[in-house]
């Protein structure tokens, strides 16, 4: 089987992996600068579904740019979506991500509010959030009563976030908590349907990453 | 929107889930110890297609079980999977998730050796393995260079893990790599294709814990 394997310098397999995600998207045109997010998105789950799922909001990723470049705080719903986030990049902006989801003070309060745990997570995210000058981005790549949440605490105005990431994945309540966020006036970057998850939600972060390291405006 | 959303206790989220994927999947039988791992990779992705991609050597799910229940060394290509993978069951059992990815030597290594880290990691986790007597898991859901890596190790006799997850999703090598990896003597779960993934990796990983924790045999 070895003479299969295609000769690509490790340094080159993200760039050849790019190529062939452009091929196989032939004449399809998409905005400059959703282009990335679309295409990395398709890099990190071969699912070539993300070209017709990803919806965003009008400015969302111009918004996005300018929050990492003022050194943005970004919560995500699951440990793993914090794992997958280039950490690198986001601290040389002065930027941060983190997780409450395993916070004792969040389990408890779901706990006593008989709610899920990341309900809790996005009610101390809004917490922090008046407490700093940050933007904020809301990643949201697993629990679909996040997503809910989130549009509560827009509703009662205690949270204006420079990005919602709406990408939760799975069966129960998931495409309605994507359409209820979309009515929403907010920047927002949303998988339709039932697809996503934690690598979606890093890779949408790592999109808007990396276009704001080389300097895209 | 609200009104579409379905009332589910938190806790019966995950229940419910299931129950969803076991109707859409329909008349479908499956070995009873491999119908649990095929359907955990598709609430971790919402994507029905790993019910015909999954692939299984002869009694690969027992022998996992086995390992985890002696408390297996899981070894991750990435830190998202290890984040992924559920920690407190397999502490239960005295198992530990490690990923060498991020360390400095790794790092060393694959930059004299002209490879990637992931190589440089399984290479370490077969030196590692040699100084254990716990059963080694390698799962792998990015790098195809670690599932080329890990036959090479076969070949050569340096290991000899209970269980190689083959997952990693990807344009270049990756459909190539999983291939090699089914023509080995090694108990494997692989996806075949283009699709995987850390999640998916993790996903496998927690399927087999949580058998294990309910008594599976």
């Amino acid at each position: 089987m070895t003479e299969k394997l295609e000769q690509v310098l490790p340094e080159n397999i993200e760039k050849r992996s790019f190529e062939i995600i452009s091929q196989e998207l032939g004449e399809r045109s998409f905005d400059p600068l959703e282009e990335p997010v679309i295409k990395r998105c398709i890099h990190t789950s071969a699912d070539f579904d993300y070209a017709d799922t990803l919806v965003f909001s009008p400015g969302a990723v111009r918004r996005a740019l300018e929050a990492v470049r003022s050194g943005a705080l970004i919560v995500t719903d699951t440990n793993m979506g914090k794992a997958g986030v280039n950490k690198k990049v986001l601290a040389s902006f002065g930027g941060e991500a983190v997780c409450f989801m395993a916070d004792p003070d969040v389990a408890k309060a779901a706990k006593e509010e008989g709610t899920t745990r990341a309900v809790a997570s996005m009610k101390k995210a809004a917490a922090l959030a008046e407490e700093t000058d940050r933007p904020l981005i809301l990643a949201v790549g697993n629990a679909p009563t996040a997503l809910v949440e989130i549009c509560a605490l827009l509703d009662q105005g205690k949270i204006d976030p420079a990005l919602v990431i709406g990408v939760p994945v799975g069966f129960v309540n998931v495409v309605a908590a994507k359409e209820m966020l979309l009515e929403k006036d907010v920047p927002s970057i949303v998988a339709r349907g039932r697809k996503g998850g934690s690598n979606i939600a890093a890779a949408i972060c790592n999109a808007i990453l990396y276009m704001a390291r080389d300097g895209v405006e």
